[in-house]
């Protein structure tokens, strides 16, 4: 099977051009890809490429390191929606869940859900810093805060997506969010591996080696 | 010498705790380092910690990718400012200096200046992904829009400080802002062969090791 219908295109490099960003747009219309997800500046571009393709336009928020305030997430997401996405990958507040701070977590995903409004919400929860535990909250909040998705990384820190962590995520938002695996997926057999696991979408930095 | 007074105590980590935000700013306090640089959603804790002491809270905008529309960083830099922010390093739009696009670099960097008032703003150029070129072309945007200070590195890309880039980014400023050297450097002798070429402050993930 074809997994083009699931994957997020995705380029979030600090140096991409806008050549590199509307041969991606091109890639994911001749492949119908579910997006193209990009960082915020590239948002007005994207969805300019996309417009009437059906193809989504998905914007990356308080991105890589989910650090930034409660205040600028939500501003970063409304004015991305304004630009045109359509989809919205925000970056939970990772040191947050380290101190436990599971309410602060909650308003944070909560803020941007708000914010982003009529577009959908994934929450990346960065697995690769977190404990299961830890994983299993960040998954709780996302859902009790109103995520469409919970995600499982960047792509920018230690590690990126597992089977094992798509099969926890899933299982922790109990059919309440949907699950996106991202991070060093770079096989078509990977893909099938992490849908088998529950994996719904798809985050990849070369969608075209993938199908 | 000590260089105490010139080091930015950075802990820029994206699961950094409330506890180690705090043991910098113990550290800050007993050496006397020029300020605690910090992610912002970390910033009203510094302010907190600070407040009194003359060292200034330092607050990163835009980072590490540098790649959020303008609107979200000028809104990040002034919700900062009120949180307590005195010093605002912003990065730069690098795909923008890819592309040639000069003037909306300096826009781009223009804006959080203008939002970020009274505090003063220091431009990280991301030296590792740019040419000789585009490095002076990136300080004389920053020039040109009114910063204080041009930075070369985020600590979160592909290089750090170098006694090379300092040199170069200080005729590039032609005396009109100061230079700040990241990245990479871990020990007092590199501190100062980055002094000696011309950095006027550092900025250190273990200011400790540096005195």
């Amino acid at each position: 099977m074809s997994f083009a219908g699931i994957i997020d295109h995705t380029m979030l490099k600090a140096d991409s051009t806008q050549a590199t960003i509307k041969r991606y747009c091109e890639e994911a219309k001749a492949q119908k890809f579910a997006s193209v997800c990009v960082n915020s500046c590239q948002v007005p571009l994207v969805a300019d490429e996309l417009r009437g393709t059906g193809i989504k336009t998905c914007c990356v928020v308080g991105f890589p390191l989910g650090a930034m305030s409660t205040a600028a997430k939500a501003f970063e997401a409304k004015q991305a929606v304004a630009d045109g996405a359509e989809e919205v990958d925000m970056v939970i507040n990772i040191g947050a869940i380290k101190d436990g701070r599971l309410d602060f977590v909650e308003e944070d995903i909560r803020a941007v859900v708000e914010a982003s409004k009529p577009a959908i919400v994934k929450v990346i929860i960065e697995t690769c810093l977190l404990t299961d535990e830890e994983k299993t909250a960040a998954c709780k909040a996302s859902v009790g805060a109103g995520a469409a998705f919970v995600k499982t990384s960047t792509g920018f820190s230690t590690g990126g997506a597992t089977v094992h962590d798509v099969a926890l995520m899933k299982k922790a938002v109990a059919g309440k969010a949907k699950v996106k695996a991202s991070g060093g997926i770079r096989t078509p057999e990977f893909v099938a591996e992490l849908v088998e696991a529950g994996a719904d979408r798809i985050g990849a930095g070369d969608g075209m080696k993938l199908i």
